[in-house]
């Protein structure tokens, strides 16, 4: 199947993480998803460590604002950090309590060392990179739910709610937004031909490592290892 | 004159600038700013030099966010980005816009070495330190437009608009918040007798040179140095 | 056994750490080096993560003397940081060589995810946090290497070199003079009784969390996991 | 007169600081050190500033180290870094000793707005944009004393001395250095065509204000402004 248009980075960047971007889009967690078998248990653990990644995502894109170098990349980042911890962190507390899971449970849980890998190569490549670096690790996660959520849109299994949200319009809008933003990001500071740089080559390595942290990730989640 | 009550830090931190916090928030320009003999010009210099501040003064902000260690100190910051970023810029803009001056120019304002000195200075706290660094380098600004506004409400000469602003129910809320916000971030980290520690001793340093900065930036608006 | 004393806070944090301590420290990764059983090709992979690794482990340093803040604490730092990148990295690049690994090779390394979840923890930390924190995230590998020398001093089987340089007086040296500085840094903000205080746990929970990681660094080392 | 060759970056970036690069190479503090008619006092102020001035310089080396992205740019990094604390500092404590100021004087130094303002711009510019960024923030300083010293190579006045130093092969071989390592830095990142993308403007304006802040570090110096 073809790719959302998310944007030239985008295209680029995924194919140049190769094997691995499919190795994390078409997971064996994601399909089980999607066919509905996956167990409700590995779900509640996937809930649970997705709490404490959303904490560190939001530090991520708040620390994007810290670096942006103009007024738009400043209020795109900071809307993002604003939906997150104003609307999407407290819908994530509500619908894990709807699976029984409360907000001391959700606090309390052991962060697993497959999203410490993830959270912190974003939040380090951020801090000791500039913002490209920063939306280079931060991109596999954004755009590749949203790549995940266009081809589950319309699910109707267990996990249909979970389609919906990444399939929606709304997460598909921010995904055409993210994507134009680190398009314009790059031919801001880099100009029109940014693709023949070097710089662009450390970029794509930067998307491909977090590409193969998401695909840790879902191993974590899928329980094959911790 | 009594000191508003924003919290127990600023009360500590307050008096221990010494001279200086006097000296920033009874400066002679906004002591003219009070009895209306600023002139228009420095005035007008002023707004656009504060347009570029408050470009650096949302990111600090946002770095706040980035460093913060719950939930409830990340939705602190990050609504007060947001604020800045989604409200008081696009109010500023209109602000200057009134005063005949536009976006264009505003952008293009050279930053002053007044005001590099006191943005840079506090993100590098922020940046160097952690979350509490940041705050005691962004209290003077803050807590000490605060405490101007509250003595300036009620105002009615040529900038009594200025002093609404600071001096009304929105920006005073927005202190005490702040406030409230650092105690219970000092307490939380330090134990309830933090003010015993070392640490107190430098994050009062921290407050004093800011506070020390914020004098040169009054300097710099009225002229008496770039 | 008994630990090496290291110092106050190695002593407390290492008790925090439970039982992830002695699965770091007495990892099978660490008893086979003991042993001689350790399988070669093992041992050649474990060289070439820990090349990338000593240069994530340098720039931690190179930060901790951004961070410091006083001469003192930049003198200890800096020199450690001169010592790996001008000394330990070459040696490692000879010893490499010794086993038929060029530069090249070593240089084009893949960072496994094992590798990233530990580096960029510690430097995460260091970014988000102050000196402290950097030092909590960086003292599992410092002094946890040392006890582990420390035990297997004197061995004499084929990874005897090894067990040489982490078990001789430099390096020992090192471990004592890090275990001071950390608790010098600690009493400097924090005062004498540092270890009262909520900042305590969480600088402990930093160390816990990074000793975590330094078991699943092992895990990669011996093949259990990538 | 021509300006030392330190290389490409050297060249572009000095000619874009227009006005303000002889501003502040051929400032008056400059011109009464080359005439000796600098007052003592004026100097002894200089020297203390410049003790808190070097902290803060090895702290932006040391955080270059941390951002590097290859063992060259580390050693390089880590080499200014333990040339400045472990060699520098210690002369320049020596040097203060000698005009009779004691160690405890020079650490008790209040640090001066216009040393502020230079030395947290370098360090912000550095944390929150990357390697390249902090090069330029960097390179007034170390590039403009080199320059300055070339000039005033041979000077038999009072401040011969200081002139030996900044003039002498050590210093200068330092500055041919910094220049090597920031235009392979810039080629290895945007390629060999780099100074016609927008990134260069950005830089070439980083180095501007940084210049800026030289001119008033040296007002300062001379008592110009505080």
């Amino acid at each position: 199947m073809t790719a959302p248009d998310y944007g030239q980075a985008f295209a680029l960047w995924r194919q140049a993480a190769g094997n691995d971007w499919p190795a994390y889009t078409q997971h064996a967690f994601v399909e089980r998803l999607k066919d509905g078998t996956l167990p409700e248990d590995r779900f509640l653990y996937y809930l649970k460590q997705d709490y404490v990644f959303l904490i560190h995502f939001s530090r991520a894109w708040a620390l994007a604002a810290a670096k942006a170098d103009s007024l738009e990349e400043m209020q795109a980042a900071s809307a993002t950090v604003h939906a997150l911890v104003h609307e999407e962190m407290p819908l994530h507390v509500e619908i894990c309590a709807g699976h029984g899971i409360d907000r001391a449970t959700l606090e309390a849980t052991p962060e697993a060392p497959g999203n410490l890998a993830y959270t912190r190569f974003v939040l380090e490549a951020g801090y000791s990179g500039d913002f490209l670096d920063l939306m280079a690790a931060l991109a596999p996660c954004v755009l590749g739910y949203g790549e995940i959520g266009a081809r589950l849109a319309g699910n109707t299994g267990p996990y249909k709610a979970w389609c919906d949200t990444y399939g929606g319009a709304d997460y598909q809008g921010l995904c055409f937004d993210v994507g134009r933003l680190i398009d314009a990001a790059l031919a801001r500071r880099l100009g029109p031909d940014w693709a023949q740089l070097p710089r662009a080559t450390s970029l794509a390595h930067t998307f491909h490592t977090a590409t193969r942290l998401e695909v840790g990730f879902w191993d974590m989640a899928l329980g094959a290892r911790a």
